[in-house]
């Protein structure tokens, strides 16, 4: 007997499947309101395509596939197979393994642009909504098997992106009714603070230490920028940053001060003057954002803007992140096609999940459920009830018979496990009338009822 | 630099997966019509969870999952290595693998079932549209990775489920247009025919052989029940059954005569009967159903109603199965859970693409798409452009806006190859005069047009 189980860190509940559900299909319509093309790529990739792109941990999270058939023949004789093996599982695996996992969807759009390059039209708009497989240590939250939600526009410059995916955050939300906050910065601002601060090559320590701001104060931040071996001086030219309190239009005006000497500063704040220039002429109705030269998310790869997204709901308490994103200008260069500049944002589907359940966000009704269950009163009834399904499937209404002559009790306690909201009642009164008896699973009413008006009802009760 | 390009047999066409989307959303609906709730597994089973239920030849097809870390540690020594090597690699690869990627959608539910059976309200009605994996040698319209398309009913016996499975793919089938034939048969009336027979033994070598009827005709058919051993007066016996011509009641008659004598056959026949005189009850548009008593699909596990969907429609010369199922009296009880009598079908859903890529049945406007794009005439009227752009999407029309200020014929073209069918013009000249100028890419006509016009003729083409 095969021990029933399934591998560890894969396992959701059916609840959070359609949650995610109706996630993924509010997502999707933004998507395709704003002009994404939708993408799939394939679940393998081969996997030099994937290894050495997220980093040497990266590499042993990337779940490979055992290449099928004799894989020993790769090996000249056992003596190899013992000498590949003593240098360790990566290299060994690399010779059973030529498949991989998809780690991530970014990767795997940027070889797919790569590949179709010529076939492609540029500016390239796509959305990717799939799983991605990580060998993680399972834990609350984070599984091996979880959906990406991604939206890039690759082959432009135009700020106009930015303000796009802006306004498609504002929709999304808008359509979930939650209200966020979209911190932004811009990765040559940084730049240029670690420019005129004389330390560009640690332009990492610092960011990641003011990016703590708001958890360890300033003391301890310039305790850490000590630790790095950030000079006094430029820990001084940093404090009116650290310190500084006021609005968007303030904040550039300090930084215009700070960065006059850093060209690439200068270029950060006219980047993101022009980005709040368009948001000024749009309205939103669920996003506030704000200049936040403390986000340093994705700082490997991002080159411009950087966009990170909190809830600022008073019906929820989360504070992590729920989708970020940012400008990349070189994602497929590492593929061959260098110059690509794209910009690119990722709903994090899950934690979305979190918060709308915390905030009872999720709509009552599913519409894909069953609305209504005809009762199976056995062989003599069955032609009526028939009829009456047929009915109202044609009329757009989803809806089941109770495939058995079962005890009343039985099917009544059916649609109330299932969350069925009516039954509707035939038997052989009924059908003799040509009538119905439609019971309300909430309210425990129910009412005889013509056909007709029950199929109308029914209607009006789904749309 | 990485070499670009993808695992062989896991590449398909963006042109196919848009045509998939449309089949699968088709399906989706009407599987909710019907009841059915959506199930989705982790793309990952454990590897004993799926090894020995799909044949010797399935085993090695199975994609398996190299373990993540260390994984020569369960080996003692170098010796072991080798020695577990010796054995070939299905024994080595057990050792160093313990996941692997979904084969299909039956065992996986089968799973589910049996790990889930205190929660679930029986009887369970699931579809589930999911990826599976097969190691098999890549060819035209076999891929590595395709994904699959079921509903089943688990839990009861009732014929009505049988019913409600050919209801629901008349809808599909009336959905995409298409007229199909449901080719029926009854496991049961096979095993009567092997028993009157004498030839319970050979049951499968003789269905085997009469399900070649059609193609290679009597004589061979003959022939090839001798070459297995099938006594003559058996074949003898079976003489009416293959030169059969008739309906389905002329059908039914000469099988009760043939199996007066078996309780099996018997049992099949009433089953047949059962399942007409219901569907006699209903009508279909696009479906016409026949018994075929050569249909010997999936004889291993199907235990009574067994189905067949092909193509009957002029526009298509398609004769290969689009869709098939049939009923099964124990599909758990290899996980334990014995009893669970259930029927289910599943979808072909590229033959389907095929199909009605060759009946051209594929509607011309995808809904998902761009319907309109806004030129970029650059800075000045850009706020007049963000504004018409904001109230298109507000009203629902899918709509972009060109994010450079490239050339008109740049945008254009663009336009164009997208396959975007409007596209906005509104300059200077428009701005101040607060219209716009609409063109047909189709038709290559423009017309001037207020505001209010354009949304409200984009809207109406949007529905």
């Amino acid at each position: 007997m095969a021990k029933v189980a399934i591998p560890k860190g894969t396992r959701i509940s059916l609840r959070r499947y359609v949650e995610k559900k109706y996630v993924f299909d509010t997502i999707r319509s933004s998507f395709q309101r704003f002009g994404y093309l939708p993408l799939e790529t394939p679940s393998m990739e081969n996997l030099d395509t994937l290894m050495g792109k997220y980093g040497e941990e990266g590499d042993k999270l990337i779940f490979k596939i055992l290449n099928s058939g004799n894989y020993f023949s790769t090996f000249k004789d056992d003596q190899e197979i013992l000498e590949v093996k003593s240098r360790g599982e990566r290299t060994f695996s690399l010779k059973i393994s030529e498949k991989a996992l998809r780690y991530d969807l970014t990767v795997p759009f940027a070889r797919y642009v790569v590949m179709h390059q010529h076939e492609i039209t540029f500016p390239f708009k796509r959305y990717q909504i799939q799983p991605v497989w990580r060998a993680d240590r399972p834990q609350k939250g984070r599984y091996r098997e979880f959906f990406q939600c991604d939206a890039d526009v690759i082959g432009t410059n135009s700020l106009l992106c930015e303000l796009e995916l802006m306004q498609l955050m504002d929709d999304v939300f808008a359509k979930l009714d939650l209200k966020v906050l979209i911190q932004i910065n811009n990765r040559k601002i940084l730049s240029g603070i670690a420019e005129v601060l004389g330390e560009t090559e640690r332009i990492i320590d610092i960011t990641v230490a003011i990016d703590k701001l708001d958890k360890i104060g300033v003391e301890k931040v310039k305790e850490e920028l000590r630790g790095k071996g950030v000079s006094e001086k430029a820990i001084e030219g940093l404090q009116p940053l650290l310190e500084f309190k006021g609005d968007d239009a303030a904040k550039l005006n300090l930084l215009k001060e700070l960065l006059a000497k850093s060209e690439i500063g200068k270029q950060g704040i006219a980047e993101v003057e022009q980005l709040f220039g368009y948001a000024g002429l749009v309205s939103f109705s669920h996003i506030r954002y704000e200049l936040d030269i403390t986000l340093a998310r994705g700082l490997n790869y991002y080159t411009g803007a950087i966009f990170e997204v909190k809830v600022d709901d008073a019906r929820s308490s989360f504070t992590s992140s729920i989708c970020g994103g940012g400008r990349y200008d070189d994602l497929t260069g590492i593929f061959g096609l260098p110059g690509m500049s794209g910009v690119g944002i990722s709903f994090g589907a899950d934690r979305i999940c979190d918060v709308l359940e915390e905030a009872k966000l999720f709509p009552e009704q599913n519409a894909a459920a069953t609305k209504i269950l005809v009762v199976n009163f056995g062989e003599e009834d069955i032609p009526y009830s028939l009829g009456l399904l047929q009915q109202l499937r044609k009329a757009g209404v989803n809806a089941e018979m109770y495939p058995d002559p079962a005890k009343m009790k039985k099917q009544f306690s059916y649609a109330d496990d299932r969350g069925i909201p009516f039954v509707l009642v035939a038997g052989s009164e009924e059908r003799k009338a040509g009538t119905v008896v439609l019971k309300n699973m909430t309210e425990g009413s129910q009412q005889p009822l013509a056909v007709d008006e029950l199929i109308s009802m029914m209607v009006s009760n789904t749309n």
